[in-house]
């Protein structure tokens, strides 16, 4: 599905995108010219909707990575002397622990192994137990393993206590669903570049107004404060510093791609069936996920290392980008893992022809099987229906 | 020179860049793959030898407009226990005031007016009356009128007290000489976007190695903490958050076009024409600078508002846009006025086709000259050599 002669990526990000999505970066815009104006707005409007929160919340650009509209959020949203509880499953998780130690926060963790979700029933005791705390902070699925973590039950939780959720929801949104109709949340954050199938260079917070509109004076630092930016885009519709004007124009495009694949449905639909091809493939080779496919959100799946010697990951790395597939190291504290993702612009033919790829390589290195040293702490279970 | 059907931009960006340049964003990467690697090594080293700190120096760069790459800057590089001095003539010199602010650190200002450059002088005094100041922070080129610092000055009076000098060369960086063997700086800030004519989405800054090294655990946020942010690229030449990788690419072209045009000599000889152009046309138009010449950077000419009442600038504005050429507001304080950029990927060719739009404009609008209602607070001198 990519029309140009390159890598297909099969990461959590950068991903490969539409040739259309590149293309809609050939011109310049003047960023406080009203055509771009128009563009922002434009954009701003489906964001919000995506998140069913066109009546609720608003959408707030901001400029850099998706790491940067994260703290942004936490930094604007989580008050001086509010206290941040952390679901902690990953390295996304620990990333926000971080931000609030940099901004001098409250924190408290709440970790459960990587392999396992959020535990909604510690979140009832913890909150029970800290009056304290003001917002609790989890990731909707933490790539570190590609668990999907239990949001709708998290944000029930958490409503009833009173406190205000905040959602890391970089590599779900846009393919797994989070309605502000449906979930309670005061702020998710996520990325052009991830299942909307844009290009990196800039992120966005769905955020309640209401919530915003109490947050004046939070942020640890200008470009981080998304009450800032939000209430001077609200003014005259421009971004307060220079935005990356092609990303923009470039996300514009990835939105109507989105609609027409069929909006979160359909793009779901296409990720599960990458993933499907792919876990099946894998298996069929001897390897072996990490996680059992009830918790395995359809975005990017681990495998746990070969146990066989020859299987040498750089080795594999490379051979496999020779042939055109771009995977990814591991990231799992626990065990020696490797990860291959399920979205971007990929497809069916895509995911057959890495596995196709892998295959070949595995005979190329002399490995019999993906077969793992131990047996894998989780049981597979059957495919999620 | 722009290949595309589309408004030229003289504003101080985004700005008009050159086909090749945007064209260069026509391919996904993978931002820790070895391709992607070695691009960005290339880039940086690209950046700290135009700076002529490759034995001193190194060149960060950070996601974000050029404000987080300023904001990185002064939050990583004074330390909590630092005081700040920031040279102030224009909105970005407040800009700075106000991320200390931000970040809590202890303050000072030195302001000139928007029509005088920062006073070396008046540093020589601050400083010797206040040893508590760790660091001077001055705009090379302040955009909110187009006026050139006298950074030279400032950095030998304040090297000379044994502090350090922070200058945000955004607009001026690639083509204003600001050369690390010759001006003792710890730090300067610049943009993508600005001089070196890429695609907005990152900035750069160009550290001492030594003042980055000693600056661990200062920044007030994880995302602009560029001691970070070096020490991980250092480790595997990867960015540590998702890079906004065709934004890079677009960089590493519009470097090498840089050094096709002869480098920042070639690039400000451009510039200085643009501008020689611009202004002796305006000029012959009725229009009057708020600048002498020998204080106007050939980057953004900032034009005293006409005092005909047939003039209205939204009007102007509109005029010009359909006509192709879009020019940017005043962002004086103390004088209605407006700005025609110099930069960008535009010739001799695109000034004069936007002087005739401007004198049409003015034909249609029945306005007869551009001249201002009080005589310029300075007298113009002629021509700077």
């Amino acid at each position: 599905m990519a029309d140009i002669q390159e890598p297909y990526l099969l990461t959590p990000g950068p991903l490969t995108t539409s040739a259309s999505v590149k293309r809609a970066m050939l011109r310049d815009w003047g960023s406080r010219d009203r055509d771009f104006i128009a563009l922002n707005a434009r954009v701003r409007a489906r964001l919000v909707a995506l998140a069913g929160g066109a009546d609720s919340h608003v959408a707030v650009p901001l400029q850099g990575s998706g790491t940067f509209v994260v703290e942004a959020m936490l930094g604007t949203l989580v008050a001086p002397d509010g206290k941040l509880l952390v679901l902690v499953n990953g390295a996304y998780g620990q990333r926000m622990v971080k931000m609030a130690d940099y901004h001098r926060r409250q924190v408290a963790v709440l970790e459960t192994a990587e392999d396992q979700p959020n535990d909604p029933e510690a979140l009832e005791r913890a909150l029970a137990a800290d009056p304290a705390i003001s917002h609790v902070a989890a990731v909707q699925c933490e790539t570190t393993s590609g668990i999907l973590n239990p949001i709708e039950a998290l944000a029930e939780v958490t409503a009833r206590h009173g406190r205000r959720l905040l959602v890391d929801a970089m590599s779900a949104f846009g393919a797994l669903p989070l309605d502000a109709r449906e979930v309670t949340f005061d702020g998710l954050a996520a990325s052009a570049n991830k299942c909307l199938e844009g290009i990196p260079g800039l992120g966005f917070a769905i955020v309640r107004r209401s919530a915003l509109e109490a947050a004046a004076g939070h942020a640890p630092a200008l470009s981080l404060d998304l009450y800032d930016q939000w209430r001077s885009m609200e003014q005259n519709g421009q971004w307060r510093f220079t935005p990356p004007t092609h990303v923009l124009a470039a996300l514009d495009q990835a939105l109507v791609e989105h609609a027409a694949e069929g909006g979160i449905a359909g793009r779901a639909a296409r990720y599960r069936e990458n993933c499907r091809i792919l876990i099946e493939g894998m298996r069929a080779l001897g390897f072996s996920t990490l996680l059992p496919d009830h918790l395995q959100a359809p975005i990017i799946v681990t495998f746990r290392m070969p146990a066989d010697p020859r299987f040498l990951f750089d080795d594999f790395y490379d051979r496999l980008r020779t042939k055109g597939y771009v995977i990814y190291p591991g990231k799992l504290t626990v065990a020696p893992s490797f990860r291959i993702g399920c979205i971007g612009r990929l497809g069916s033919a895509e995911m057959q022809g890495a596995l196709a790829a892998i295959r070949a390589t595995l005979a190329e290195m002399g490995v019999a099987s993906g077969q793992p040293a131990a047996p894998a702490a989780v049981i597979n279970q059957g495919p999620s229906s």
